[in-house]
């Protein structure tokens, strides 16, 4: 029975380890804190946990560092001198090529332990052991970076491993998959945030009010992502800033082409455009099966 | 028992139809096509249609304007001369200034009937009767425009309607209520589908894909109301262009600010502007009782 360690037991980590709940796998837990500790074995997202990491690093087949960026970078040394050779090490970051830039120059020995970088596009806009939920993995797409000092066997291991999950495996550049997750979603969080504030933040309170009450279920969608952690994401684009601002701006020159089209008068370009947006979307729902 | 006429089926007026199931009213069901009034008819949205529109009016004590703004604008001098005295006319039309401008020169009978403009906060990105469902309407907000025929009696009566479905009414100046859902909705669906244009649209298929592959629930949920209709965003925008174009501008204020931080490198002043941001919508969420 492998021995699977989750390092970081919050909404990542704690749904990983329900969804591996059915699996012949040993779930390892590790947390700073003991509250979320003893949370995650009273929810079943893992069967043992330890207080220190070293201990559960020894153990581990392969570990799963689902942590904030700047703790992952952090122990990763700590993880190429625990663990055993041929253990998997990988993580769950929003941005890949500077982690696995790290790993690189940590992982060193051809005979492991190996790191290989993951990037499960998972989430929800909320945090911690108690917002997860094991169908969170579900069908997700996962971005897995070529390694350095990874042999072929261990890439297809860990590609095994998200797939035992259900999820969908692809290997990708680390550089190339920072361009592509701004796109798709590091952009998205700061134009839903800036929504939530252009809409609703007015000095005047009764127009404030009147916003409140204005707001409806397209409102509630489009801003969604907008409840996330401030501090995750302020990591994440902190790590990825170059990509993100160029996606803004492809972003910005669509909604200058729908102003132009509305400045003009010309509601026919308006409507094609419009249309064009749909089809899109519409075709993207059918290629991942959500329609 | 009242007569209330749905002119229009798709999935407003069906829904609207499906809401008012359970009442004590008789709903009598208008469409152009045929097909729209026999599945309105199996659906159970209404009790009975017919295909002339002037029939329907005649028995009507209150007529709701489910239809496209054009149309409601087209059928506004037909409702004045078929409906009786003291019979109520409405709409569910997104902008008010317009409508409510050409009621107020086309319904001037001081006995009715009488025109009172409405604009339930309700919808889906879908159209049609078979999208219809009975719980489109719970717990919306619907603002009431001010006319100039109608007693307060009449208008107590609309608000009475509404809230019979469990909508939540306020009444509010035409020109104000404009502005207000430009920025509350209608800038969103611009916004929404510049997004689905700038990350799902790419002339490098490989790339195209790439970003396929990529989007996940964030671009789901952040992109919904852009597989919304064409036709019908076209229309709302073409009548509230000065509005849209001010709310477009007002967002990209608010984007242009986290823009400056993130060039700066200042993401202590990114992480706070995030965190007011979700403050916002998690006590909006909390103001609509949806947390």
């Amino acid at each position: 029975m492998k021995n699977i360690a989750i390092a970081g037991l919050g909404l990542l980590g704690g749904s990983l380890g329900l969804a591996l709940a059915e699996k012949k796998v040993n779930r390892i837990g590790w947390a700073r804190r003991e509250e979320t500790r003893t949370a995650a074995l009273a929810v079943n997202a893992v069967d043992e946990v330890h207080p220190e990491l070293e201990v559960v690093l020894k153990k581990a087949d392969i570990v799963i560092l689902a942590l904030p960026i700047p703790v992952i970078l952090e122990l990763l040394p700590l993880c190429a001198k625990c663990c055993r050779p041929g253990t998997i090490v990988t993580d769950i970051g929003s941005i890949k090529l500077e982690i696995v830039s790290a790993a690189d120059r940590i992982f060193t020995n051809p005979d492991g332990p190996y790191f290989i970088g993951s990037h499960p596009m998972a989430g929800t806009e909320k945090s911690g052991i108690n917002a997860a939920f094991p169908q969170l993995y579900k069908n997700a797409d996962v971005f897995i970076t070529y390694a350095k000092n990874a042999p072929d066997k261990a890439m297809a291991e860990l590609e095994n491993f998200w797939q035992s999950i259900s999820c969908h495996t692809a290997i990708i550049d680390a550089a190339k998959h920072d361009r592509l997750v701004a796109e798709t979603s590091h952009a998205l969080h700061v134009v839903a945030s800036a929504l939530s504030l252009s809409i609703l933040d007015h000095a005047d309170e009764s127009e404030k009010l009147a916003r409140f009450r204005g707001c409806a279920t397209g409102f509630k969608d489009t801003s969604r992502i907008a409840s996330s952690s401030p501090q995750m994401w302020r990591e994440i684009v902190e790590h990825n800033t170059p990509a993100v601002l160029a996606a803004l701006e492809e972003f910005e020159k669509s909604l200058e082409q729908f102003k132009e089209l509305i400045r003009q008068g010309d509601f026919d370009g308006f409507e094609e455009n419009f249309s064009k947006g749909k089809l899109l979307r519409d075709s993207w729902l059918e290629y991942k099966g959500m329609k």
